[in-house]
């Protein structure tokens, strides 16, 4: 058990290390001796838990949809508007979180397959947006998938404009600002109006 | 005459040339000399147009706001809507302006400002919606530079969702959606219905 502990502490301290490597030079330049310098790590623990560069990267960019479920709430659509805000929120805090959104958005990670994150919370939002649909939140010409790919695109591009211009300190006002533009379009107003889709909304749901 | 031709034709090619360099090896890792062999000129042609590798950089974030003037429309939001999908197929067909945006959007372009290009994005929409504003195209709620800044990251990262996912060959579909999710928050309805938001817009708009 103590052991199982340690192999886990160890890979956690490796994608870390990893993460500020990659932030810091680029997937293309980072290299595995860095990574081992940086983690404190020999090349044997390293290989043990990742076979590759590549797979380190890949290991880092499946770590932004790891988080703890979300409370259930009476609407499927509250849910999506708290995926979206304690997502942001973790790209504020969390350094892994950030290093993996910057590996899926990073024009030049040459021989890096970037499009799993973005499948994988395309799906996730659809999954949600098609029980929205069947329980009758949804506008009855919403096409799920359509919609769900629109707001992982138009997420991961204002996430990278408030890296750009504020260093993400406002996104999840820019995410609020998103999700206001866009939830008309495609709720039925009788459930637009018991949304929580504010600033304020992530401290009532986790008073933190 | 003739020679200045030669010069504005000697400095489209050595910007050509470096942006395919960037496209290649990202801009950290771009140099100058790789750009002189690509572009076929001297190291003296190349500093008498730009003075360093920032600026190439700088000159080419900027080009993808050159642009010929659209057909001035009925109404400022069906200007927006083909600002957007102009834009749209100038990413799908320009080299110059892909790398552009590419360069834009690079987490890891060291000590380049990135924010230029936004900033410009920003104020151009925001300008079309401050008149559809004043000739009341616009639902009253509406707040330009939010809506706008909203805009421009939300494009940005479905131009590189479409680039990780199909090389940008859906990128006008993806607008379209886009576009078709927060025009009707922010339109009035009796302009939103006057709207032209399809792929076959842009045949219609210029032909091509």
């Amino acid at each position: 058990m103590a052991r199982q502990n340690r192999a886990v502490q160890t890979r956690q301290t490796i994608l870390l290390a990893a993460a500020a490597v990659f932030d810091e030079h680029g997937y293309g330049a980072a290299t595995i001796q860095e990574i081992l310098t940086r983690a404190g790590v020999t090349k044997g623990a390293l290989y043990f838990h990742f076979a590759s560069k590549e797979e380190l990267a890949l290991s880092i960019m499946a770590a932004q949809l790891d988080s703890d479920p979300l409370p259930s709430q009476p609407t499927r659509m509250q849910e999506l508007v708290d995926l979206g805000l304690v997502f942001a929120r973790r790209l504020q805090r969390e350094p892994l979180v950030r290093a993996s959104v910057q590996l899926a958005m990073d024009p030049w990670s040459e021989g890096l397959d970037r499009s799993g994150p973005f499948q994988a919370w395309i799906g996730l939002i659809e999954d949600l947006l098609n029980t929205a649909k069947d329980r009758g939140e949804l506008l009855s010409h919403v096409d799920p998938r359509q919609t769900a790919e629109m707001l992982a695109g138009a997420f991961s591009g204002i996430q990278e404009l408030s890296h750009v211009l504020t260093d993400r300190e406002d996104l999840t006002h820019r995410i609020v600002v998103l999700l206001r533009h866009v939830l008309p379009s495609i709720t039925l107003p009788a459930v637009l109006v018991t949304l929580d889709v504010s600033e304020g909304r992530l401290e009532r749901l986790t008073g933190g």
